[in-house]
């Protein structure tokens, strides 16, 4: 390492099959995702395979390894930061991404959100209270119904009225119709209510659709995407955390593959250090207790992570989702905090009328300020 | 279902928790892939909830279930393919793809590959051997010593130079510089030896840098690409299958998260299926018996996959690597059959001559014809 300041630092956790030995196991790991071939074999004036600083047996029989890689083999994507942490030792097992040191000169590179938590309490107007968001579904309705939805949610004085992750450019809701329509919605509710309800659609796509529906998007006068980046690659996020002034509202569909409790990255490192990295603004993860295996530890540790100072890297929402009971959302307040996106779906449309649900969710909100 | 011979007929292997029904877990993913909001709550006159049409509980204890999605709801993109199959589950437990049937009315929309088995053959100007590749690395060399190790393997008879999957644009040997000296090295080995090696870069990077490196590539005389899916998304490999004439190689990296035993989707159906069906020509994927612990079944299954006629699409060759050692491609092209690409690095490097090294292995797969 030429300076140690400057190192990727990994922390792995291990889980050695029998016989296996935890530093070597380490040693393995920082040649695999490096040089990927015989040490023997590197030719001597090549430093890329990465130094195994620590590596320590634990109390449970895992092993804790911290790997330091130089940022130069990074390059400027965050697929090679990606392959590097995890990408062909997701091929092997036992092995756990617990954290990641990311050095000055590799933050320099990302500026993170563009809005964070700031900006996008600027574009809601609320400055204390939880944001509330819910999403516009489901599959099969047509454009002119969801559109119905977004003006009913924004009449009660929900936040964010995003699209249901599986929208994307289906017969029965071309996406262009129902961006119109729906950010048409948005706009009569809010001069009706005086409110600022915004409506996010999902652009989640191959990458020339990508680009063209965030444009489009841009033009019908959304302010913010849903995006799945699990399935388009994090630098989608950046790309467009850089090249537009939309918000960005990530999914995490797909990312369950890699939560697995011994191999894998950390829900706190992927969802809450990388994600908010590459320039997500808001990112939903599910809550504890509703649909989703979560712990309530897991969520902190989330919130933790998009919430705290970061060398200068914008703060991004946790928003949690995945089957939020819309009466419990002052208790998840108190668990979680006012810095908090409740998205609540199901439980609103279970109450069958949705404005008035959401009249009740947008007042249990507001006491906690403006 | 309007017409059942349309549905997308997804196959899953559910392990179950204690207390937990197997076939009341096959209803909540059909739920929960789809509408995603209470049965009750769901709009009388769509129809998107996938349909449980089996659900059995195995010999194994596992349960299998058949759920069947109305085509519609796929759209056009692979992000939405793999959405619909695994994106909320993957956050669940115990729920592993095991098979994907696709309607004609789907396949239609995805072409697959565009050259596939034939394509690459002629491009090769190879008929009934195995192709041999190799990985050009390590990441650390400059663009002038990866051109020299090119050199080297086309002179010594190697089919494909591919780019080591690490290898983007970092400052050692910046992408256009590399494909420029690479793609002059190849060519110039190939006017001395009347060979037709082939140097393919890795164009893996956001989808703005992905476009631009694709066509200088092809600018630069390349005949093909090496991409990463899993962190780019497969519709990047579609988008280049459909729109450019570039051959596709694909690799595994990140994969592995999929590829669990009780949780995931099966190696065979992600790389053997959908990879081939968004458009790669040549899926790289570890053998067993190398650096990975992948089972002999595991191969086979995946080759069947990508080998058997399927509709019009094209055939597409596996590419077996992570560790293949040179002398053991003809025990490996028995078992695999000629139409298999070995992917062969460490094995070549660690010979320290490796033109020699490539001649040897160049002289073994001859053997099997032209």
């Amino acid at each position: 390492m030429s300076d140690p300041k400057d190192a990727l630092r990994v922390t792995y956790y291990l889980t050695c099959a029998p016989g296996e030995d935890g530093a070597a196991k380490a040693r393995d790991i920082a040649l695999e995702q490096t040089a990927e071939m015989p040490l023997s074999a590197v030719p001597p004036e090549v430093h890329v395979v990465g130094e195994v600083e620590a590596a320590e047996r634990l109390r449970d029989g895992r092993w804790r390894a911290v790997i330091a890689y130089r940022p130069d083999i990074v390059g400027e994507d965050f697929a090679q930061l990606l392959n590097i942490l995890f990408g062909n030792v997701s091929l092997k097992a036992g092995i756990l991404v617990t954290d990641v040191d990311l050095p000055a000169v590799l933050l320099a590179l990302w500026p993170g959100p563009a809005l964070g938590i700031e900006g996008l309490r600027a574009l809601t107007g609320t400055h204390r209270r939880p944001i509330t968001c819910t999403s516009i579904k489901p599959m099969g309705l047509s454009a002119a119904r969801l559109a119905d939805l977004v003006y009913r949610f924004a009449r009660g004085g929900i936040d964010i009225l995003k699209d249901d992750h599986g929208l994307t450019n289906q017969a029965t809701a071309p996406f262009a119709e129902r961006v119109a329509q729906c950010q048409d919605a948005v706009a009569r509710a809010n001069a009706e209510t005086g409110g600022r309800a915004l409506y996010f659609p999902n652009i989640t796509a191959g990458p020339r659709a990508l680009a063209e529906r965030a444009e489009l998007a841009r033009r019908a006068g959304c302010r913010g995407v849903l995006l799945l980046p699990m399935l388009t690659g994090l630098d989608t996020v950046r790309e467009l955390a850089t090249g537009s002034d939309l918000a960005i509202v990530t999914h995490p569909a797909l990312a369950g593959a890699l939560f697995r409790d011994d191999h894998g990255i950390r829900p706190e490192v992927l969802l809450g250090r990388l994600t908010r990295l590459a320039g997500s603004d808001a990112v939903i993860y599910p809550n504890t207790g509703g649909r989703f295996p979560w712990s309530e530890e897991t969520c902190r540790a989330i919130n933790e992570r998009l919430r705290a100072p970061w060398d200068g890297v914008r703060r991004a929402f946790p928003v949690l989702g995945g089957g939020v009971d819309a009466a419990r959302v002052p208790e998840w307040t108190e668990r979680y905090g006012t810095d908090t996106v409740f998205l609540v779906g199901s439980s609103l449309y279970a109450q069958g009328d949705v404005e008035r649900a959401a009249a009740r969710l947008a007042e249990a909100v507001r006491r906690y300020g403006p």
